[in-house]
């Protein structure tokens, strides 16, 4: 089955402005996205947050895209609707017009190019391992929900198949040039692969390709009031995807003492310290190293 | 004449969260801030913006403190009436209850820890050898404004004698251990510089330190309709203290072209693509090295 509808989102959280840029520059010379085999269409996801310049207005729009959410006209928020207003642009979820969504995110965490990969499959399995073949510095990240897609949340699962490119480090509201390159690249390689891919014209891939699978979140230490009393150690902080080691300094509390790892393997970080994700107290992934088959 | 009084401000700006984890600490252990020689105190400059997390509510609350805006209540905005009423428990400026304030930032640039001084002076010259003398990787930032002091905008202005320590990077809304560390170090030093100053006890310190005195902003480039047609180009992105020399990289604007940088001499760059300027359309500051003299 070859891919007809490519959509690239961008500005999906308000204040990562990167791919708004990018977004700019692409309506300019639609050249630039366009390739033989299918179509590229651009949406910005969240324009309204980009306009306060903050991540979203009421709520994350990234977590809204759940079937049962989308269906629910309960569910009223500025975020909940405009979910609705993109499943109905790119969806319908589960039968939708967009064959593939690359959705343009960016972190203050240290994760360089990551392409986000949120569900199990050979196109995926190829795709990751294109990437890594063009780009060997970008990152797989898997995090394929062992649940039905129609639960998925995330605003790429209303395509039939869905990516996140996630490049860090960049403050939020901040437009740093490395991460704009990086970012289009990136892009730029996953539209090359829809075209190889629909053209049965993929250059030779290794057998499998290494990726990093999300095991769980680490939050903060808090006291018993809630208040936090300690910070991502300075020995994690910009490791992502570096190891961590049972006993290695996690969190420094403010009175001075750390906190080691207790975990009883080595596992490695991402989305370390990244600023968003205060809101929900975390403070790390933790990911474990596997590996991707092309046969 | 000795120094009395010293306010530490922190969260001035309500999204430059270490110092606000800073005062949470020191609030819990005042003998950690205190001197024999003078009474130390603590305020939260924005707690309103601190709590939804944004720079301020409806304006810079840090240029909200020259004696003529401070004096007009036609002036209503909430960082407006926050001022007056820092004035009223710091100052009133003039006249101030508190001869110097410490006023804890942090900058989404790459400046390390930086320690900004609004004002000429003596005590001023003094602070800086010694912090220099203690700190060697700390920036000393000159910027005194021409102006009288009641016309400064800063909140430190208030004081008989007010400094900022700056830090970064770090991301808006993000504590970084590293960046909390050098804010606790630049601050205790400081106040130990103070201690000193008031017992006439400080060590011998060189004839001259080097600072970066402020020349002027660059603002980014925009198109007939102010549209952004760039961004820093990453030859400057990072490079806070470093030389831009006439011809380097300056800007890349988004259709490939660099613009290079068309001063006729060597500068000095600081708040590289500072998050906060974006307002403002701000790109960098613009350097020179002077020298202060302590004799």
């Amino acid at each position: 089955m070859s891919i007809k509808n490519v959509a690239i989102v961008c500005g999906t959280h308000g204040n990562e402005i990167t791919g708004v840029y990018l977004m700019k520059k692409w309506q300019k010379d639609l050249s630039l996205i366009s390739r033989e085999s299918f179509s590229t269409g651009l949406l910005q996801g969240n324009p309204k947050a980009y306009e306060i310049n903050r991540r979203y207005v009421d709520e994350d729009l990234n977590r809204q895209f759940a079937q049962k959410d989308l269906e629910n006209p309960e569910l009223g928020s500025y975020e909940e609707n405009r979910a609705k207003v993109i499943n109905q642009i790119l969806g319908p979820k589960g039968n939708p017009k967009t064959d593939l969504i690359i959705d343009l995110h960016t972190t203050t965490s240290n994760m360089g190019p990551t392409v986000l990969i949120p569900q199990k499959g050979r196109f995926y399995n190829l795709l990751a391992a294109y990437v890594k073949q063009q780009m060997p510095e970008a990152i797989v990240f898997c995090d394929e929900d062992s649940r039905a897609n129609e639960e998925h949340h995330l605003l790429c699962t209303v395509g039939k198949y869905g990516v996140i490119v996630e490049v860090g480090p960049v403050p939020q509201s901040v437009l740093r040039h490395d991460v704009f390159e990086q970012s289009e690249q990136l892009t730029q390689i996953i539209l090359d692969f829809v075209e190889l891919f629909n053209q049965d014209a993929l250059p030779e891939l290794p057998e499998s390709v290494e990726v990093f699978r999300f095991i769980k979140s680490l939050t903060l230490p808090v006291d018993e009031q809630g208040e936090r009393i300690g910070m991502v150690h300075k020995h994690v902080q910009d490791s992502d995807f570096a190891q961590l080691n049972p006993g290695d300094p996690l969190f420094m509390k403010f009175d001075g003492e750390a906190i080691l790892y207790d975990g009883d393997k080595t596992v490695y970080t991402a989305f370390v310290n990244e600023a968003a994700y205060y809101d929900n107290n975390l403070a790390t992934s933790l990911m474990e190293k596997a590996t991707l088959s092309t046969k």
